[in-house]
């Protein structure tokens, strides 16, 4: 098998995670969260959104987090900006790392955004101009890139138009988002294969949830592949309210548990992760999804 | 991607499933779930087990079943075997198929049926000579090729003896056990990439449990390198009573579910599949494992 010998491992879950989550987690919990993931040796946590709170009532303390969380040296701590007015609420709250998103699917992206691809570029592209001039960094989510709960398949032309969009605003790394978890290993093949011609493998990452139990599947592919990044969250927290059906991100503790089995390096240790998901768990008084999480449960 | 146009699943629920559940489902509920299984297309079921009620007081009622259940032609009932008394009421019971059972790991077998595998073997060599002289082919699964609970990793050449010997006594495939869920990916490919240069690819099955969610990442595997047998376990199904805090079975709806996606054929009804996953669920009184099952629920 050709396999890398590192991986780096994006943690999304108090973002992706917690944003579809209907119990309010209080800030200092939160806090005390990240604070623990910090610890783990994750290099890179997506700690919260600065969107309208009537948009995301779960991530409207973005600030305060922001605010309270420890800023470990060699962590990059990064936050989802929609729109300028976001922008500057993350800039004041020094984030490292701005995340723009949009969808390759032209229903879901008129569902999640509210605007047209287009436009949703229009706005993107003075967020990018604006983080770099402050001298961040931003990476773009693409959405449904493997499917689409209102469009069913996406076509690879509408993914590499959107890819293309993003690196030409300078988006220094284009997350693909399996955002309804229907992606398949045949169909990561096959899509890598035609991307993997046009960019190199450090422009990208993937984004898999778990609905159908083939992220790991899907992630070893891409491993193969050459790709080295993967978002992932921490018990498998996560889905998206915009699909209805969709489980979430694939776990954190999975994934590490995989690659560690295979001898490829993360720097993440395991048994501390585990206590973070057990944190998040109790706080959020229901059990997550992560097989690990629940193995050692039994 | 290297993968075959067709798979075979054999569907070990109603043994390997129900044999670790502390309910005891009613016979009259096992015979119309296995009767369910029938009719969604799996061609193999795993229907119970023969072994002692003091071993395995939940599949206590095989012979009940046995006679209970619609016989569907082009379906083959089998049934696990420990011993001569064991083969003696499933040929009564007229089965189609004889299973027999060891570990590669001397500890795991010991624990499991309380011989060293060399006193097993005696013992399945005569059930096999029985089987076989009654007209019934013979079916062999060895546990803990990929890890054990008591002794860790298992060496390949131990394996490879216990196939040689079960090939030796007229064994027709050889189902390798992931018994606890601790197979990864790489290592799957080099044990395939050492088993298959000795045997050709039609006498192996793998039968994977999903303690670490690895278990679909590893049939991947397998059927990039030719493997097309799988074991499986509708909804999850499963895990171990010698082998604490691993999980059941892949689940059947999962497997089918990836493998239909990548235009793979089973032979499978899919919502049929998912009913019979739902009516055990509903039986047993509680949520079941599978992501296909999770995802439909919401």
């Amino acid at each position: 098998m050709n396999l890398p010998g590192e991986v780096v491992i994006k943690e999304v879950g108090p973002r992706d995670g917690l944003q579809n989550e209907k119990l309010l987690v209080p800030t200092e919990h939160k806090i005390s969260w990240i604070n623990q993931l910090s610890s783990t040796g994750l290099t890179y946590i997506e700690f919260s959104a600065f969107v309208s709170p009537k948009w995301i009532p779960a991530l409207a303390d973005a600030a305060a987090v922001a605010k309270g969380i420890d800023h470990v040296q060699g962590v990059t701590y990064a936050a989802l900006v929609p729109n300028q007015r976001g922008l500057e609420r993350a800039l004041e709250a020094s984030v490292d790392e701005v995340s723009v998103f949009l969808s390759a699917s032209e229903t879901h992206n008129r569902k999640n955004i509210n605007k047209s691809i287009d436009e949703t570029f229009q706005v993107l592209a003075d967020v990018a101009s604006g983080a770099k001039t402050a001298g961040k960094t931003v990476r773009g989510y693409v959405s449904t890139v493997f499917g689409c709960p209102f469009e069913g398949n996406i076509k690879l032309e509408e993914v590499i138009r959107v890819i293309e969009s993003l690196l030409e605003i300078g988006i220094s790394e284009v997350s693909l988002g399996d955002t309804i978890g229907v992606a398949n290993p045949r169909q990561v093949a096959e899509t890598l294969d035609v991307l993997l011609k046009r960019y190199p493998s450090e422009s990208l990452a993937l984004h898999f949830h778990d609905t159908g139990g083939m992220a790991l599947a899907n992630i070893l592919v891409a491993l193969e592949m050459g790709i080295k990044t993967f978002d992932a969250s921490v018990g498998g927290l996560g889905g998206c309210p915009y699909a209805p059906g969709a489980a979430g991100n694939v776990a954190t503790d999975d994934l590490i548990n995989m690659l560690h089995a295979m001898d490829i390096h993360t720097g993440v240790d395991a048994p501390k992760l585990i206590s973070s998901a057990r944190f998040i768990q109790e706080k959020l008084g229901k059990k997550l999804t992560s097989r690990k999480l629940q193995a050692c449960q039994t």
